[in-house]
């Protein structure tokens, strides 16, 4: 009974701002710099979904790439490509449109989808240098 | 006497809108598709620009790279990164801000401050499949 | 008049085999070595395609990058995805199927549907490591 | 006591075709889709083997990576480099030669060979944007 | 509760040799190759260093990205960037500078600023193809 | 006739140190700021070549890739990886190590080898973002 690990990519570009309502612009600045300029900035977002399962004896597959790919394309890339993520949608259910959230935002979409496997993680790359992963809300930090 | 190009890259962020003003808004949609989306869009750009010159045979340079990243982070990085390309700049000096408009906007910020070498092409990835050059007034292409 | 450049890139996936019939197949070993083995091999290709043009006024653009990546698709992704390159398809017109006949072949099959610019490359990643460009038949060398 | 993950990474090119011979030609076609064309289509994988233990005060290393790679080299490269996976190598013991499969068989071949360390995944990348894992039969999800 | 993992990478450019002063030359030579060469060599390496933590709910951030790339730019970067990693440092404390041992260097150097989150992984790229990850002392292989 | 350029890329990894001995150091220093570094520092150096030629008809290759490959082997990689580009090899014939005379030097070690079609560029990448490009002793820049 081998666990298996299959991971789909995808991009998408969209604009955001950091700004929480509940703290003045200065305090925003302060937070979170150039991030919170009122007109927005954006990013060629990368994600990465990647499910676990043992694969189909007949099928060879965990789950089927294409499946897999369809879920990222209806629930994450025709929902965001070209729009502002604050702005536009409310994807990330009013929460502050960080990497850490948008993880958490795109772990709740896909994962009631999953159902031939067990979705494993959600990775966003904001940019080729800044990276989050979510584990789901069960993962903890191994006690030292 | 080598004539030798060198180039640097440099990334930055920022959001923008395809939009004419001149057009109504349906025919901005049909045109610029999602790129006219009014709460805007953005991008993780990369610039590259090259210079062209011989090797100062004391220094082996063309021109020190490091200012030619200083002029990058002078006269680019620092204007647009983490704005928005339409509102908050008038880098493109009220051109549409396309890939295309972008590389002749870069050409005309950085050539007048290039004085050891001959500024030879500004290239603008938008993303990592959309990639515009711009070499300059003074290109043509080869009668056939 | 400023002429631009802009390029779109997609990959495909395909098997392919190099050999001649007119030669024997220890000569086609030795020419073309593990390519030419007898149930072929396959890459993940890349072909980039960049036209030229002077940006138009109004649109900021040379040509919209989605009609190019359309002429991409339709000629090429449809044709040669998960295909084998030299059995499933006359795309080659019975040329060996190196990069360099690769590249010229899609060059033949995209330049008669770019209407609003000139076609100025092409460009075949074959592996990483490996790229061919064909910027057409009247391409010459400088004399030196 | 640290202990230290080090990974090596080698590509190499090879043609395959998923198609189930249990299953009539409709339902691969379903299933597999474009991956179950006759003629096959290929695809520049890249292979990453990780193996986990603790430095050697002497050497400063888990394990020489010359080695490692010589590993990759033997047992996977030369057997699968530039042939086709299903029709010229008994690697993958008859199963369908998915990504899944593919890890599972890495895994096997090149498991026996590590003994100054511990095999702790193998990492198959099909394509830039499809990538599988495999950690062992060892691996199992945590419990929620 | 949800835990997040967010990870910033960045470059620098050093030089190094693998050498064991308690080896005669032809056992260094035997044990590490041409990495022994008298000379040195260098690469351009990367390291990503990656936390984990509960985002906090008013800023969205498990911690600012910004603080977390200023100590990679104070206690990695100012300090080996354009430098001999063996002759001009005592970064490694003395230790081989194998990536294994540079990546438990990074974490002893990284680990006691990481007040707001808790330091997850130190990863080192030595060349694209050569990785080395590094969790922590408290780190275990699973019992099979 | 057609004319097609054929790249063949490698990577080296290497020491140097940009120092003129004609000037003190205080003006090495100021010239090449931390590359002057006494001790030196290195680089995951990429070198790629591009050669010219009409495909010939029967391989339907410019020059064979294999081949191209084999002389960056032979007089770049043999002689350079896991070097000193200043201390163990005359590679660079006294002048010093830029990344555009390490240019200059490789296509002057390649030319001479290329027989099948003419060399047409020599490309290095220090680092990911710092390229240089020489296309031999006759190019000059186009008059504007």
């Amino acid at each position: 009974m081998a666990l298996v690990f299959i991971s789909k990519r995808l991009g998408f570009c969209a604009a955001h701002r950091l700004y929480n309502p509940k703290f003045d612009d200065a305090t925003n600045e302060r937070i979170f710099g150039p991030c919170a300029n009122a007109n927005s900035h954006g990013h060629n977002y990368e994600v990465e979904v990647t499910v676990a399962g043992v694969p189909n004896p007949d099928t060879g597959m965990v789950m089927n790439l294409v499946d897999l790919k369809a879920l990222l394309v209806t629930h994450v890339f025709e929902v965001l490509d070209h729009r502002h993520l604050d702005l536009d949608t409310d994807f990330l259910g009013g929460r502050i449109s960080t990497a850490e959230n948008l993880a958490i935002a795109v772990w709740e979409k896909i994962e009631p989808h999953v159902h031939e496997a067990t979705l494993y993680s959600v990775e966003i790359f904001e940019t080729p240098t800044n990276r989050v992963t979510y584990r789901g809300p069960a993962e903890q930090l191994d006690a030292p």
